[in-house]
């Protein structure tokens, strides 16, 4: 009995000769000109053009989490660019492959966690009941609460008050955020350390907010190292690192073994 | 004698733990709710704030390269994300590796074919004669002029004139997109065909008039790109079409090795 | 407080002018026309040249996972090759990065399920109610038996016989296999369905026998795809299918906003 | 008028419910405990079984280029699984992305220069003339001639002469090995430098000795490489490096930053 085939459909885009349409907007007369490259993603991500307020606080949530600095990932794509010059967007995918559970994943973590609590459409919950239930069930069962805590900044993640007060002055200050910021609270009165709403923390509550699903979460940041990362290669093609980098691993790394191998 | 270490620097980013600058501003206050994407992505690869002109202009390119239908990129994502949900960032990685010559390349050809031409800094240049000289050369050693020319998009691609007006309204159509244009109409006359500027030639102009050196405008594809995935992955992860690809695939792809195999 | 730096140390290789020492043995004199490819993928990777059964068996597991078809793996690696043809590199390795949970995955997942029943060095363990209890706790949580079940393999997977007799001519077919066919045979018995154990559960059980720890198993699948998806883009640079793969794709899906964009 | 479909068709593989056949072997029954990694590797790629000779080569190029210590490639790929531990595959991803111009590419270049100078199935080429023109060509613009010369294996690189050693005993020891060397001598005598033919060049040689393409000849380097990175993110997860490398180019990288920005 042979396979029934399904059908193959997507509602993103089309193109005909003179026309090309994204999310039903026309492209060179309704989005060119018009449009920011963040209000873009959002009409792309959700086939909705953002309001004022969503594109403001989508714009700075996503706009978070572009430049870390010298991260794994930047080293990834710096070195993969000393190898292959001519393949630009294979560094920054390299770079953006380990954009996992260690970094990025606690964004999609804290947003996950907060839909489990809070689940969309929750009306009247009592907030802080939640709260010292998720942090029970975090710490019986050992794990850390994603979102909180930060081995730089302390004791405020300075990004934090900042995304806040702007979903505050774009009405998407809601259950969501205030059940996060109970959680931190709680978290740090259980463990009776100093863990601050990191900017994942902040952001998957916000993302909550806007209604994003928890596993396209990552995807925010994905699209954002993207574009630092562009940036990290264009610093290195005037000003590399790579190779010096790389020199004084690999000099260090196997110095034990070249003592022995040359005697 | 050792080798002599050479320093390791960057200049985009730095944290103290109650502050994160980025080119010189300070994240959360200047920056967060005050920028668009487009201009921060301006800012991280230039070092400088975009103008209101420069951010309209610059938001419209990146825009333009964010989505172009069900391209192979956005197979090669949705194949990766059928197999690895739980690695998003691989599978946004998967689409971007293939932006290469074949399609983004282009664009960062075309931007490299002007600047040979015209390098940066030139005044009062023979646009004109540039232009012959520049099809002249392509033509003699049968290459392809970068920018022209599109299977569907005939006899105009529409991104190239909304393009081109955006940048004369922002103070950006100069040299490098006239000589575009002459290029253009000179390559139609010498070869007799239709060959319209296509939007990575219309971007290859602009970005020389933005004064980005062609070797990173393979990057606004990339990260253009890397958002349109985003999208596709969160369509792919509610309205799956990779599965029932491969099924077709695979059944058609080897029906004859099975017929074989059967007997 | 200046944080202590680290040593960066690593035991696999170094280099002198005139030597090449892999694992401590000399590459040019002791490995070259000495060693096939899969011992020296165990000599890399465990430190220890192979036995002659080692070698047999860790070469017919490497070699399971090398070839599966036009897989999702495979089709993005082609769509990736197809649109940068000079980064082959970058289109194998688009092809592995969807090599995650769904279907390599499994293999890691049979690995850690064995080893967590039976740690490594149990002795006279009860087989048995180690298969009832692994299946039983899988049914109670609702999770798939990892390593059980195939598509289109049915009754049996003709690898995993295969493994399994090779496995004991090399005198690795010990507790580990013998408690993987009794969780399948315990599985079908439960759930009443026929559950072969497909060539993910047969590897990951050899790979318990040899010693590898969970964690590194999927990369046996990993390192094999990459030979075979050199393979594939071989094929693809002279047969192509990708782009042929990509108009059917895109005509289909987007069929119906071009019938409404044209109206 | 609606497009034409094309076949897609592959002739590596297929399956049916009780058979897998690779290249039109049986793969349980003829190849699963037959052959080595190497060899499976060869008919995967050339869909004709290794003789001995074949086999033996064969799988000493490809050991060839498993394994080169701490490279940009290493880097990158434990940078990769220290965020995304995972998603090892996509930490072996990233390392391969740079695969490229610079390292891995020189190999391809040096097959694809041995092919142009001598065109699949010549007879009785005066070899030290196109040798000669061959450097000639290079030197006149400028360019380096691939598979010479070695930053740290001076004055011979040593796996080179072995590789030729198995080439000879092997019966491929023929007109593009004689070429590769006499390009050597005559790179040497014109620049005046010790240019010993390097690894990559070896291999670009007896690949074409083999008959294998040029575009594919870098496949044999990433395919290898794959294994090496499996091997190396092993050790990443027992002896870490990647954190350790990150902290140390972070604090350096931005010092200069971080004391204007504290001031």
């Amino acid at each position: 009995m042979p396979r029934q085939p399904q059908p193959i459909r997507s509602d993103i885009a089309c193109s005909t000769p003179d026309r090309i349409t994204v999310r039903g907007l026309d492209l060179p007369g309704q989005i060119l000109g018009r449009m920011n490259l963040g209000d873009f993603a959002y009409l792309q991500l959700t086939g909705q053009a953002a309001t004022p307020e969503q594109s403001r606080l989508f714009n700075a949530v996503v706009i978070t989490l572009v430049e870390h600095g010298i991260t794994p990932s930047a080293i990834a794509a710096r070195m993969t660019y000393a190898g292959a010059p001519e393949a630009l967007q294979a560094a920054v995918a390299a770079g953006l492959c380990g954009l996992g559970s260690v970094f990025v994943g606690s964004m999609e973590g804290a947003a996950k966690m907060l839909y489990a609590a809070l689940p969309q459409g929750t009306q009247g919950a009592d907030l802080e009941a939640l709260a010292s239930a998720t942090v029970a069930a975090h710490r019986e069962r050992g794990l850390t609460v994603p979102g909180l805590g930060h081995p730089l900044h302390k004791p405020i993640d300075p990004r934090t008050p900042r995304l806040f007060a702007i979903a505050a002055e774009c009405g998407h200050a809601g259950d969501y955020v205030r059940l996060m910021q109970l959680i931190g609270a709680e978290a740090e009165r259980a463990s009776g350390k100093s863990l601050p709403i990191n900017a994942t923390g902040a952001v998957g509550a916000i993302c909550c907010e806007m209604g994003f699903p928890g596993h396209i979460v990552r995807g925010f940041g994905v699209m954002a190292r993207a574009i630092g990362l562009v940036g990290h290669l264009l610093e290195e093609s005037h000003s590399p690192m790579a190779v010096e980098i790389w020199q004084r691993v690999e000099d260090e790394a196997s110095a034990h073994l070249r003592g022995t191998g040359q005697d």
